[in-house]
């Protein structure tokens, strides 16, 4: 062997001895991610095969074809990042922000500000609008941003997984064509458990996550771009600022060149795979109805034990709910005690609203009335634990 | 339900009814992804826990240690990025590299190729300095090219995955030093298949993926940084431009202080996390012990059949072999054949290769005297196939 001699001896310092992978069985009720669909779990149990493998692009096809449906759209750039949901996230803005495009967000909660941060990263000539975190923006509001910024993108939160508010999107498209710019809708907390029509509210990008709405495991991201938005991208004038998430190159490969571009992560493809598949099976009609009666009963249950949603009925999320924790109860030792006791993970506050809110999330495979019976039951139990205490 | 009524219809367009997933079997022997141990296969298949559950934040830990261990480095920044192996060598440069510095590539393949990109895309005066494609740079090619250029940083690919030479390491991060430099080491195709020393070769960044080496599947991929990196982190002008591989926000989700940046991919932890414990269990040393023998048994059985490799024995990899194309055989009809007959994939060339050779990986759990003999037999078979047609 060359150089065996000449190496240095390998250092053992950091040699750990582990046991085998034990992992404990939760009930993750938080903002996410979700348990999974059993069968989306089984799916990734297999072998990888290759990125380029003839079985593997018929896969990739079935999956932007699906992502098409549970959007509504037919934009044709709709294919998964290979990463979680703020890469996707993140794609958006890199792929149709130029350094100095001005770019107006609506800020309303921690993922308002998250666009604020990755924005101001491109370069962009970032402008903000505020609410309140758990209230929403009116059209009314909307256009006098427009007019105010004129901006090139406009970015809106439809699903705030801070606040549970969700952000009507009807009429904003067409106030945005007015004005000759870009809409970005972060639809993280939304796709697949809340009604999302993409191309009917003229939406140019969007982003989501696999393990909230989906069922599936995360590590793999929704990305859809319009051809507004294409536009903006083939008329820049500098290559996207970001070579891991640039639209030009993830076409080539998800589009019929199929040029390399980077190992995909297969057994998560695989997993999305499924879970659309079960999502293209009960239907959208279906799933949106699940979600919302499965998020109703919840929020009666909470009445019941005297508990209080943050945000107002009319806006509030049926796949996240923000639960205000009453007055002289240690909301993270609530966290602590379902989790330890009870092996549920719901969310504590994220922002502004730590320690104020729990955070709910019943999405995919956990929109399910016997999920809502076990967790209002330790929820009651938990909290009546630590007042006591 | 809120709206029910004005709502547009859903559009079935875009609703493929698909059948279960089925996924043929392969033997993966091409640059990546290869076959993943079955242990670690398994590991995967249970549900996700929270990127915040205490459980979850051990196996953070214990990813770290076993990292740190199979780089052969004490970095305190060594982690997974949460994308594939090209997120990760975007993450070495995007967080040193400031509009304007000055970033000597190393290019004598295809992935330096790839580095130039991405530098050029975070403003860097980006140089370069060649060597035809399978060979690799001397000490003193590299101490002129230093001289010359004077960068700020060296980018030199360690394991060229489209040429299958392997650049020798030992002494440049002295000239680095004395060039006062940073480095950076791309071990996509070496790390736990290849002696790597990071921290004896004073490798300042390093980055891999999960599919080679590691036997995992794709989707996580490690990253490291050192103390001088850290130090230019900490001196940038402009915050990194790119959030999503942000060291510094990173770190605070990795270090102690567990502030949330991503949702992780929890069930690739799961599966890298077991990757690197049987890595652990069988050593380094006797890891690249049977990765060098099973890949000089190959080279024995390719002269048996008069089959030459493309490069020089002395810096061949032994995780990856570059196979000439004998005279007057259709490279991809032999790739087709391998992989439709015998469910075998190699990988074709790639950038100044392609149709000149074909790319043999021998890694991971594919490290196998029983691979090889399988592989010998089906490609001899497949290559008189393919003359007689």
């Amino acid at each position: 062997m060359t150089s065996t001699l000449s190496r240095p001896a390998v250092n053992d310092q950091h040699r750990t001895t582990l046991a085998p992978l034990t992992v404990p069985e939760r009930l993750l009720l938080g903002p996410g991610p979700s348990n999974a669909d059993p069968v989306v779990i089984a799916a990734m149990n297999r072998q990888p095969i290759g990125h380029l493998d003839p079985a593997y692009l018929a896969m990739m096809d079935e999956v932007q074809e699906l992502l098409r449906y549970t959007w509504q759209t037919s934009n044709t750039l709709t294919y998964p990042i290979a990463g979680t949901g703020s890469a996707a996230m993140e794609a958006t803005l890199a792929n149709v922000v130029e350094p100095g495009d001005r770019v107006l967000i609506g800020v309303k909660g921690y993922f308002g500000n998250r666009l604020v941060d990755m924005a101001t990263r491109y370069g962009a000539d970032v402008r903000t609008m505020h609410r309140p975190w758990g209230e929403v923006f009116s059209l009314d509001d909307i256009r006098a941003a427009l007019a105010e910024h004129r901006p090139a993108v406009l970015a809106l939160v439809h699903a705030e997984t801070s606040t549970g508010a969700r952000q009507p999107f009807e009429g904003v498209g067409d106030l945005c064509r007015e004005f000759d710019c870009l809409l970005i809708a972060d639809t993280v907390t939304s796709l697949g458990g809340v009604p999302i029509f993409l191309d009917d509210w003229k939406v140019d990008l969007a982003y989501s996550c696999s393990q909230k709405g989906l069922s599936c495991p995360p590590g793999i991201s929704p990305f859809t771009m319009g051809p507004r938005a294409v536009e903006k991208l083939q008329r820049r004038q500098s290559k996207v600022a970001n070579w891991y998430l640039d639209a030009d190159l993830l076409r080539k490969y998800w589009g019929s060149d199929r040029v390399y571009h980077h190992t995909a992560p297969v057994n998560l493809t695989y997993a999305l795979r499924e879970a659309l598949r079960l999502l293209a099976e009960e239907g959208l009609e279906a799933r949106w109805q699940r979600h919302q009666q499965t998020a109703e009963t919840f929020w009666e249950g909470l009445a019941d034990l005297g508990l209080k949603c943050h945000v107002e009925k009319e806006h509030r999320l049926p796949t996240l709910t923000t639960v205000c924790v009453p007055e002289g109860v240690d909301a993270k030792a609530v966290n602590r005690l379902l989790l330890s006791e009870h092996n549920i993970e719901i969310g504590g506050g994220l922002g502004e609203l730590a320690g104020k809110v729990w955070r709910v999330g019943l999405m995919g495979a956990n929109s399910h009335p016997d999920r809502v019976e076990t967790l209002l039951t330790a929820l009651d139990r938990v909290i009546h634990q630590v007042r006591a205490a």
